[in-house]
């Protein structure tokens, strides 16, 4: 985090836990938060008590769970505007942001389309967005310290830098550190599918799983992965990269210079190249390769097919190595979904091994929802 | 654990870590203690303390780091002696026992043809085997309380059940209870490419790794992967099934039920029967086939080649959706890898997505080796 890696707000394993308990599950009794994270009520008391005292946190009234079943208990809640998060999503063309509050609901949205894709160009874009942002409501500005960025391609976290992106001239830019200057916020910096997979981890489906996964379908394909509750970031910050699971030894040459990955065969470009071949028509649109394959055209059918093929067994892949108790299937890849969905599926149950397939939840995130991602990004900075 | 899910050695976080580290790693000062793990000196000696009154740690005579670098200090060790721990592998046809002091040092080995393969009879057998293991020295049995059983198949660890093993009968047999009972030792009951993964990670090349992958290759094809410095079990107990990553929709199909898996193509069995087929000599044994393409014919060395490939594009695929640091590769199919190296480390490297590259380091591993892993599932017991 930048300017400094800043002393997380806890920093005893209890209050951690506490805090992360009620932060993704809402109000709980101390005697229920006790049960859930396995520690005794004294300590659950103890953890409680700063986060209460800072304003963190605070009593419900009491309430009686049964006639008669003992004293009545406060159970205790997160305080929803205690802290506002600032999260910027950066696409190709256009940056998303949003204020979320200590819960991570969405309180104010707005954006900016991108003009000068360079670093330093959209750092200042971004610290005016971030500005349009805070005066949408006089309470974020005194409750706001952290902004989440959130970048498709490499990015070191921990130092605060892409170390790449399709972006034009991004390549190991301290983008972290010119936002903080830039806006007087701590950043923190993340890959986009894995600050969407710590959202859905921490507020949506993936809610009390241990291990848990996210795909992206579009112009890329990519997926975050949970495993004993925590993202994967890999060894060397490479993890995740289903688009580049190697599925078919006679497939089509990938940009990344591999053969037959995923991403070779089900991006959105990779479809349309294979119906613009296969139909002889090389200024086909994306929009008319859908259209074609939708009114039944059999090449544009078998290139939607065979990409669905390719992301349903990419998918088992992944399941028979995480094991995920749950996948969620997002990105824009979801508007064509109708052309996919029975061949991801059926070629996902085949190639799953034994127990380990799990269900696939599609769920259709907008883009608010990957500003929300970089929000949360920051939210997660509260703890260690 | 069976017969009860007893306390472990430690609880305290901190005398976990600190055990854990000199497990591992071999003596260490407090101070180095200290550093590694993040506690406080002070933690570091209260952590140590029950410890060595319990006569797990010693002290090692005082060393002076520096001449004039301050009051010596007593490293802390292991006292390897303090606990004894019996592991065993069942195979197919035998079983091979192995007795461990506490830092995984084999200390005698012992083995049993398998006749009768049922569970009654080869619970018996393992009694035996036990027996003689303990008798091998007499500090063995008044120190010895764990015994480790590795088993390929779904093992479900928690409830000491082996749900399915290729062993004939062995559908959901409550394993451990019936060996706790024949033996009156504490048994755990882990799937014996996990339990090995897990030894090569505490006691061999994966010291240190917070990401960390073990690929067997041979008979069966499975991979056991460690990721945050945690063994990958997987939501519904199944994980690391790298024998079943599809790796080509045009393969053959595979007894899982599906088509083009690394084991499909790349298991002993799967290799012959191409070569069989190939060159129309359905008696064609194994050795015979691996004399054939070591000779130069064409037919066997395509089939190994193709094996090869298959194998290293599983490798990449496991490794650019985990990002481990090293991947150990071991299993009975090393005794080929001169017909599948070439192929295996071309399409490994070809397959790998950027900066998740990383060394894959060949490891022999002889039938003691999978006791052994056995016996460090029971020196895990100890930790919580």
């Amino acid at each position: 985090m930048f300017p400094n890696p800043s002393r997380p707000l806890v920093s005893a394993p209890a209050e951690t836990a506490v805090l992360a308990l009620l932060l993704a599950e809402g109000p709980l009794s101390r005697v229920e938060l006790a049960r859930r994270t396995g520690l005794s009520s004294t300590a659950v008391t103890k953890a409680a008590k700063p986060l209460i005292e800072d304003g963190y946190l605070y009593e419900l009234p009491p309430e009686r769970t049964a006639p008669g079943a003992g004293r009545p208990v406060n159970p205790l809640a997160v305080s929803p505007d205690r802290e506002f998060f600032v999260g910027v999503k950066i696409s190709a063309d256009a940056l998303y942001g949003a204020v979320c509050d200590l819960r991570a609901q969405v309180r104010t949205t707005a954006g900016r389309p991108l003009g000068d894709r360079g670093p330093e160009a959209v750092c200042a874009l971004l610290a005016e967005l971030v500005d349009e942002l805070l005066d949408a409501d006089p309470a974020y500005r005194p409750h706001t310290r952290h902004l989440g960025i959130a970048v498709s391609g490499d990015v070191d976290r921990p130092a605060g830098r892409v170390r790449y992106s399709v972006l034009p001239g991004w390549r190991d830019i301290p983008f972290a550190e010119l936002v903080a200057a830039a806006t007087g916020l701590t950043v923190t910096l993340e890959n986009d599918v894995k600050a969407l997979t710590t959202a859905e981890h921490w507020f949506g489906e993936g809610i009390g799983t241990e291990y848990f996964a996210l795909v992206t379908i579009g112009a890329g394909i990519g997926s975050g992965l949970v495993v004993n509750n925590r993202l994967i970031a890999g060894a060397h910050g490479v993890a995740g990269e289903l688009g580049h699971i190697g599925v078919d030894p006679n497939g089509p040459r990938c940009h990344c210079g591999s053969v037959g990955c995923v991403e070779a065969i089900a991006s959105t470009d990779a479809v349309l190249g294979a119906i613009r071949r296969g139909s002889d028509r090389p200024d086909l649109d994306f929009a008319a390769a859908v259209e074609a394959a939708r009114a039944g055209d059999r090449t544009a059918r078998d290139a939607f097919a065979r990409a669905g093929r390719a992301i349903g067994v990419g998918i088992a892949n992944l399941v028979n190595l995480i094991g995920p108790e749950r996948v969620v299937v997002t990105g824009e890849g979801l508007d064509t979904y109708d052309l996919l969905d029975t061949h991801i599926l059926h070629s996902y149950a085949a190639h799953c091994f034994g127990a380990a397939q799990c269900p696939l939840i599609l769920r259709p995130l907008p883009w608010e929802e990957w500003a929300r991602g970089a929000a949360v990004v920051g939210i997660q900075a509260l703890l260690p």
